[in-house]
């Protein structure tokens, strides 16, 4: 940590803050330049949270050396993570697709989606039983009943499941069904909820909030490893901007800076990114190429029915084309699909 | 709504949209331009939330005309809303000043810091029971027990207690203890708690989310208004730009668009806006003059010991000064402090 | 400036980092942590522009801790800087009204404009005879015809000029008829322009960038100032952020991040900031109490035949009507208008 | 286009809209719904900009229907555009690698990083002899020496060269060292540079502004096509959003999205986007992959001698690395290096 002086701070203040830090257990290093002074601490940034050395008198601004998080980064685990849901192995060479409808709205629908995306190569079931929608009069999910429906899926298929929860009282029901348990961008600020999940035994996939920089999002798997989770998979979805041609700005550089800086995997999701199916097929293919560790990828058989999200959907045919072309990219980038 | 049908749309595309428009009970008005052919649509918009118009062949994109929200805006209710918090009228002429420290961390210093605000003019006591923090390692708030000292507070003060809730499982709790619930910017979307603080009778404080446009706000009040609680006070407390100068960027304008746009009263939140003290003087004086009908400042008797957010938070006697500038501005605009 | 060297930096990369510092004329202050290793340098940040330490072996990032303007910043002049045209006084006292139809279209209707804003008070009057239009179909202005027409509505009224130029080749031109150059946002890093003006004795009205942070805007005015010339106004014009329901995001809190970090005086444009009339009127009261040194209002005597942002000029008897609400907002705050 | 008229527009209001409308010489389609009254306008959407619908009494908002550009959409031109500099074709079905130093700062390194990336298989030379720099004391490029430099450097290898020009007296100039000539981030909306580019007959890179929208970036495109020039290259470069781990976020999407509306060629810059070398492998892998036609890379023999952007510079061997492994993703998708 670096705490920089104003202009005109005093001797008294400089000598004022580096005593506070010394209380504080740092070790300090003054160095006084032709305009300002400025103080290099080092210790433990975690205890300074608690105290506020940034109001003391005198003191511009803080500039921190490390990073604010420990078990998401490098520092203390160099080894990329595998996750592994059954024999599935999220982080390893081979790229994962996770496919199927946004919302599961009935079982002879969603199974029919399900064989079909299982036929194409995916090997993870998505599908949403609790939907956060930003109007209070959408469709908000057959909640439980979805969860079935997924579940007979599975049997069927031999598919994984992927679901998102929404709520701290539903983490239990969820993860009774889910194979993966995901964390939606618009809760990946919902403290509470990651606590809930990072004190369960299932893979968490945590979806990057809209307006949430790379090190907040690192920050909230923080939260999920720290209750002992260590299984968190990162997903890109678009980041908010001014750009209104797509419905979010997919952050593809998220890719190669979360392998810079994190051991964790990270997957795509270019439906939600794009909110139009037409752009999913070149995205996909600029993801793998560019890093990523596999894709999420909304699939529904009857899209013009759907009852949330069916203009970012493929139909099954169109998927099962896309994974075709999938393959070759994958194999270019030194990888298997 | 508005079709818009693309260049290349065949007669057999636009009739079957026609049809699908009129079987959902929409009446329809096909223009046929030079170059592209559109539907206008009309109808009640919720109606297409669960239909996919936009997938058919042949379908451009979609324009709504009507605003997706109801009982926050102002087609059904015209006149400015004023919530009530006992003998506190927000969103009438007086303009309401809430104030108290981010976090309750003992009952000495925040019931000290209670008398001054008090003493200064503010009528609302804010206070941090359950702190939503980006760092898993900051300190979370003392939960049951800073809402008791938040009660010792109101008894000794007589005024009125705003505190936030992170969970679900937390709302009977919080509501029995404050005047207003706190929604804060991070689970502005966070759709299952914004139900369960509209099923209580305590009015509810709005933060923005930090990337929220305003009419994602202006639905999130209509997921509160829409389970039966009206007393919805919005709080503009700063979006996430590009710029840095700043911890947030104040959006000042939100204030004249909400007036525009919905009866809800608004305030400011000057001081996690600019993420610094130095600021909160001049944008709460803009605020007034601008046409908020309160504010929320933070305010803490020993900044430099506070456990979280102490760079933002005035002095009690900076607050003094504050209240007794801010008199002046209010009268300026008509209003009166 | 401070070097942080990465984790796994040898000591033959940090000595020679060190060494390429001394050798630039810098003193070193190495900190060794118990996991990087930091490097104080203590020197004109302006060297190291032309030569790349961050490309070194082992070098994870620079900090800069000195501003990177000199002449904008406060470092060397704390006095604020009073802009004179005429007897006018940009930066003083007194709140400066600049006022006038976005484009200048015909005689009759500038000329009986200008009349109306100086009889209401304002003191500068604008008119643009050179328009940046985002089409080139749209109306680009009277050019030299449009200077004449400014000047001639000069000695009708006596009112000072503020104009724009988007040429370097039209500089001597424009400077011949103005009081005040404006360079406008899409302009503020056309750095060949800036040097232009800077060459010139009339002071100029700097318009932030859309895009730009108040750091490049403080470098956009370094450069005017660099060529000689010290009289720039920053004006505050609205940001491009997420939200669309005004035309830009006007960033009210630039008035105090401003006037902490330069001398310059700043005045606001709510015209252009929020793209509509309606809320001109609050958010010239507003950054009147935030604490602007002026305002720049689009008028307009028949807006709906403006050739171009009639939408968001006022009509002369509602600017006249927003005059006189503005002296008691900017008495409030102890200035007069 | 569609007129939307408020809530509370009067009959007399609606009728004098559609007036205004058929006086201009389109053809109106009033519909009125339950709550508001729409109009559609039949006509050309360029007679709109000169004259103000949005200002009349009643008027809620205008909904634009047809884009804005015409020269460089799809309307008139289905064929994609290839730009040929010679006998290189960009555009084409082969991915095309422009590479060199941002600036150039002396002949042997500049001819000797030329030979470099010719032998690594790029076929156009970039070098900057006029740099828009932030900073008023950073090197702001040779100039006519800097041409001259890389008119020997293509003599030397037969490489065509790509160079900025920066201000209109500049570009006969420029336009006779250059075989395309690029236009900045910075001056994507110097309208008066783009007509004056638009004159020649020389290829044009247009550089999106770092925070224009797809359609402003059209629309600069058809300000250099309305002149008379077709050979316009779109290069995506990264925009600014609220994440500070890449300098600016690559907008990958812009790929799909360009060749959905234009039917001009676009190529991405991997190296001012991400900021830093390390990241322009895996985006330059994804730029092809996603569809790119081409891309251009910073390529400097000694970059921690470089006088500008040292540190997004590739080193040759890191290039020729590359580009070798750039050729199997260009064939996955059915296209050459």
């Amino acid at each position: 940590m670096i705490i920089v002086m104003n202009q005109n701070a005093t001797k008294e203040q400089i000598d004022s803050v580096e005593k506070k830090l010394l209380d504080l257990g740092f070790k300090t290093h003054p160095i006084v330049g032709d305009v300002k002074t400025i103080i290099g601490a080092i210790g433990d940034r975690r205890l300074l949270n608690t105290h506020s050395i940034s109001t003391m008198p005198g003191v511009e601004s803080l500039v921190p050396i490390m990073k604010p998080y420990k078990l998401a980064g490098k520092e203390l685990k160099h080894d990329p993570t595998i996750v592994t849901v059954g024999d599935v192995r999220v982080g390893d060479n081979e790229v994962i697709v996770m496919a199927g409808p946004c919302a599961i709205e009935n079982e002879e629908i969603y199974v029919e989606t399900a064989k079909r995306v299982k036929a194409a190569g995916a090997k993870i079931l998505r599908g949403g039983a609790f939907k956060p929608r930003t109007s209070p009069y959408a469709f908000q999910g057959l909640e439980e009943d979805g969860l079935k429906i997924m579940a007979t899926a599975r049997e069927v298929t031999g598919l994984k499941l992927v679901t998102e929860v929404v709520d701290t009282r539903d983490v239990d029901l969820v993860a009774s069904y889910a194979d993966i348990i995901q964390i939606g961008a618009r809760n990946m600020q919902n403290f509470r909820l990651l606590k809930e999940v990072g004190m369960h035994k299932k893979p968490v996939l945590l979806k990057r909030g809209v307006s949430a920089t790379i090190e907040e999002w690192l920050m909230a798997a923080e939260y999920i490893i720290s209750e002992g989770n260590p299984d968190v998979i990162l997903c890109e979805r678009g980041i908010r901007t001014f750009e209104t041609a797509t419905r979010n700005t997919i952050d593809m550089s998220a890719i190669p800076v979360v392998k810079e800086l994190s051991h964790l995997p990270i997957v795509l999701d270019p439906s939600h990114a794009a909110g139009t199916w037409k752009y999913v097929d070149p995205l996909a293919k600029g993801a793998i190429a560019t890093g990523a560790d596999g894709l999420i990828i909304e699939v529904h058989s009857q899209p013009d029915c759907a009852l949330c999200d069916g203009q970012q959907s493929l139909i099954p045919s169109r998927f099962e084309q896309l994974m075709k072309e999938l393959e070759p990219v994958a194999l270019a980038v030194g990888r298997k699909l």
